[in-house]
């Protein structure tokens, strides 16, 4: 079975985005033959910095490697590094009716907020079903948000198919439901637009001040805490500590005795230790990027090995070449 | 100076094209470096069937070599031999705002029918300005109803140079403002649609039973014919008979004296010889296809030594790969 994953080149990534899709992401290699690349191409609909782009698409290169991500066992590669997948774009793009992309969530959302959308706006679903289809993937692990664009993946192979005889895998989306959300130094949900992560790779000083000011409520150490279960140390704690220390730090703060301070700092120890081998790595990686491109220039190599194969299949089918 | 032509392949040819497009893109070999390509890519957008998406692509080649492409002085290729042409297409649409693209007539026109309209149509201009834009061209002579594209690209290509830095030449549409209309058999505008075609290369009975098949008025060969030079025959005979032969018929006609039947007759004849050099040109080559598949892939070498180029800067530009 094989299972893309594509992966965002987005920035500095924080442990929401790696609770919520790094981990489970990477235990895919488990499971089957795990592809992932990084999207370089769409980040052109949103980015326009190219030392940026470029930038990021190293760092996430490295944010994987550094969480796992084992490229003997599974194919990494950088998106662009397979153009053809602009080609198979084109071919899926002239089967594709308008309408399936004006229902599309990202486009629907942008329009209603009276944002002029741009062609790669629009052609976004077009990019991620030849990002799917030229690997003949079976499986396509999303967030819910993005369960609707595996779909129209399917409705573009199911047409091309039948049009053109039978080309393409039709791929099956796999929604992540148990993905645990996490909360952010505010409480509400973690995410870069709220300015409240901790960052996974963050500077050992700077995230120890970030978790140290975490506001708490005004109540006393001694005091007992029935709702411990609801403290967003506790919560965090829970993600990074043993199971039984984050037990037992939520039963001494429930009956009282153990002070915010305490709480906090123990949360920054098990923060700090949680990610300690990936933290090194990521700087053994950083200091040998020659390795990394390496990495990714032989996961393009496996990689095109696979879409050269279905784009001879596609162009073969509608006359092309 | 570069100037480069696309060529639709939409099947058998007729001399409404012959003097409205392919002698004008002919003659363009004396004037600089003429870059011709056959858009097969552009053809999905119409055309579902891959047999005669081959069939035409092969026809028109044929048909170009024939009325005399010089594939020693100028570069002729299959647009799908240089997939690199998607790539930019995708560079391209991501700065492309969909406003222009719904301005565009092509799209206008359908949507204006009640037509839904597939991706490929809104897309269609964005392929082109990445026709245009990845050879450098100088000049892309259109007809009228093309301009609106080139003039699409030019803004697209301004855009990317702003934003990422200068990368594209701008190129300037030169709009063919004499060509000849030719007259259909019927007298309307010669065209497929209407079925009032003469081909280019049409088989010597089925033709001649056409051009003797025109229909006239029921003056007597006698009458003198004042109105000589809107007869359809004298219309016609000017385009494929040495100036002084057409005058002679004309004054022989509006003088009186001669009959249709013999004005018909000499027209075949006229046809006939004018393409006859062509015609056996092209029975050579088609009789030849090896050569014509080595024609179009030492084009497409040629061709992708320029693209390449091009694609390397804009890949640069805005930090992809």
């Amino acid at each position: 079975m094989r299972i893309l994953t594509g992966i965002q080149p987005s920035g500095t990534l924080h442990i929401g985005n790696y609770f919520g899709a790094i981990k489970p992401a990477v235990e895919l290699q488990q499971r089957g033959d795990a592809f992932y690349f990084i999207a370089d191409y769409h980040s052109m609909t949103t980015l326009t910095d190219p030392a940026e782009r470029r930038k990021n698409t190293i760092d996430v290169a490295l944010d994987f490697l550094a969480c796992g991500l084992d490229p003997k066992r599974s194919i990494f590669w950088r998106q662009s590094d397979i153009p053809e997948v602009c080609e198979l774009t084109w071919l899926l793009g002239t089967l594709t009716p308008m309408g399936l992309l004006e229902r599309a969530h990202s486009y629907k959302d942008k329009v209603a907020k009276g944002i002029a959308p741009n062609f790669g706006l629009v052609a976004y679903p077009v990019l991620m079903a030849a990002d799917i289809l030229l690997y003949d993937s079976n499986l396509v692990p999303v967030g819910k948000d993005q369960k609707q664009h595996v779909e129209i993946t399917r409705d573009i192979a199911t047409k091309f198919n039948q049009t053109y005889g039978e080309t393409f895998v039709i791929p099956e989306p796999e929604i992540r439901e148990d993905v645990a959300t996490v909360p952010g130094l505010d409480g509400q949900k973690m995410s870069k637009s709220y300015g409240n992560t901790i960052d996974i790779f963050g500077d050992e000083k700077a995230t120890r001040k970030k978790i140290m000011g975490i506001v708490m409520d005004s109540r006393t150490p001694q005091e007992p805490k029935p709702d411990a279960d609801k403290n967003l140390a506790i919560q965090l704690l829970k993600l990074v500590a043993p199971a039984d220390t984050a037990r037992d730090f939520e039963e001494r703060l429930r009956a009282g005795g153990l002070g915010y301070g305490d709480l906090k700092k123990a949360l920054f120890e098990h923060y700090w230790n949680f990610f300690a081998e990936a933290r090194a790595r990521r700087a053994e990686l950083a200091a040998n990027l020659d390795y990394v491109n390496q990495v990714l220039a032989e996961g393009a190599r496996r990689a095109r090995a696979v879409a050269a194969q279905v784009l001879t299949r596609a162009r073969q089918a509608c006359g092309i070449g």
